[in-house]
């Protein structure tokens, strides 16, 4: 990091932060992860609309959408085309996990140069693979996408292989949830089906523009419990996050598939979404 | 923080971290707290045991003990007495989930001044509650005190009042696990009961100093399912950790206990120890 990144804390460009932070200390905060392209950061309003639905189930108080507006415009001008990270935790406390009577909220705004390449695209898809990590069920944070990440970092080290692109989590019961940094889509039977992420998993912003663009077209869509035998009987699967949009799955194990005709209307649907963006028309 | 903590990072006298620190981003890492009497960290070679386990389990590299007591005793030559924070995470890294291959571990040692009183100690004991936080489940992170801690701090933003000292947490069946900052024994028909840890919750220094006397001391000890009913059946409760050490509940929402035999017990054994460990005598 350093180099090729901008960053502002609290609004200062610092990268460097208090250790007695609730964030290094417990994980106790919210982010979420964006693309800036010609200097415009996509779906900005429905990634602050995110963090603050986030920030309130976390009782961590909003810094405010105008404020997070503004230091990150400030980043786009520094630099036009990125990954931008924006975190929010509850700042520093006292010893102990007790949450301050009155926390003073850490922002940390990153905006990374370079967009990563989506691997095997266009054409080829992702080649993924199951995860034996697991993710533990608990309600009260489930949809959440906070700092409390492990289970993430220990998935994601299950294989080091660069021909593996994404490996697809599981919660206790087998159920099918996410992949470690990625929503799954499946079309069985017509029907696009998601996880259910009532108990555990990440609600990521570009899962939901997808759910809501299907539902404007017409398309029948389920969430639900997904068992990983359904994948099976899918004819299209892909998986889809902010960064990398919609993410055609090829491979799965012995599985193959191609890019089917669902993924790729909606990929269409979603790339006209984000161009827009990119022009400023929204 | 600050004024009345001495904190060395890496060795050196700061009190910041890089934001990059996957401490900071994702609660990638461990951590272990313990008590620093006469100048003398209580049961340092217990807790860098466990510290140098649970990085194994998170395949975080271990800076190694003779570097780790060099730098607590660094701290405890400036200050005598407190309250001793070692916190180890992966480092900096790329973005992203993935592990680096090399990971360069960052080491927060921090000597807060000042030892918190036990409330109602001596011979009042604690009052506490249920919490309705639930514990998720996951076997592979189980037992580790790392620093994914939302749950506990969930959990104990559930109450205000002083009065109520802490609370006790379940899993998502039902099962207690433990405390948000301690593990629970009880005593059930003459026998030391503690809830098993093989799916959720931390295992404490503390706890395996007090199974470890128990044991030696004769006393029959079950590790296993704890259900919240059989608090009622329960003739002595008390909770473990390495601050606080036996903590004797004397209530839990309607049901009161006086301080019995074998806690008391317990706990002159285990002060004997501290004693010892205080005069540098182990």
């Amino acid at each position: 990091m350093g180099m090729d990144a901008a960053v502002l804390i609290n609004g200062r460009s610092e990268d460097r932060v208090d250790a007695a932070d609730r964030g290094f200390q417990y994980g106790d905060g919210v982010f979420t992860t964006l693309p800036v392209l010609s200097g415009r950061p996509i779906f900005l309003s429905l990634h602050l609309a995110r963090l603050e639905r986030d920030c309130a189930r976390l009782r961590i108080p909003f810094p405010g959408v105008s404020l997070l507006q503004a230091e990150v415009r400030q980043l786009c001008r520094m630099q036009g085309e990125g990954v931008l990270k924006i975190q929010i935790t509850r700042g520093c406390g006292d010893r102990g996990y007790r949450p301050p009577a009155e926390p003073n909220p850490t922002r940390v705004i990153r905006l990374s140069a370079g967009i990563p390449t989506r691997p095997g695209l266009p054409g080829q898809g992702a080649t993924i693979r199951f995860c034996q990590h697991r993710l533990g069920s608990n309600p009260a944070l489930a949809g959440v996408k906070h700092l409390n990440r492990l289970e993430q970092v220990m998935a994601r080290a299950e294989w080091e292989s660069d021909a593996v692109h994404e490996g697809l989590m599981s919660d206790g019961a087998g159920a099918l949830i996410e992949g470690t940094m990625s929503n799954l889509f499946a079309v069985i039977a017509g029907c696009l089906v998601t996880p259910d992420l009532s108990h555990c998993g990440v609600a990521g912003v570009m899962r939901s523009v997808v759910l809501a663009t299907a539902c404007a077209d017409g398309i029948a869509v389920e969430v639900r419990p997904l068992h990983p035998d359904e994948l099976e009987l899918a004819t299209e699967v892909f998986l889809t996050n902010s960064v990398v949009r919609i993410w055609p799955v090829v491979a799965l194990e012995n599985r193959t598939w191609s890019v089917g005709p669902l993924t790729q209307a909606l990929s269409r649907r979603i790339e006209a979404q984000i161009q827009a963006e990119s022009r400023g028309e929204t």
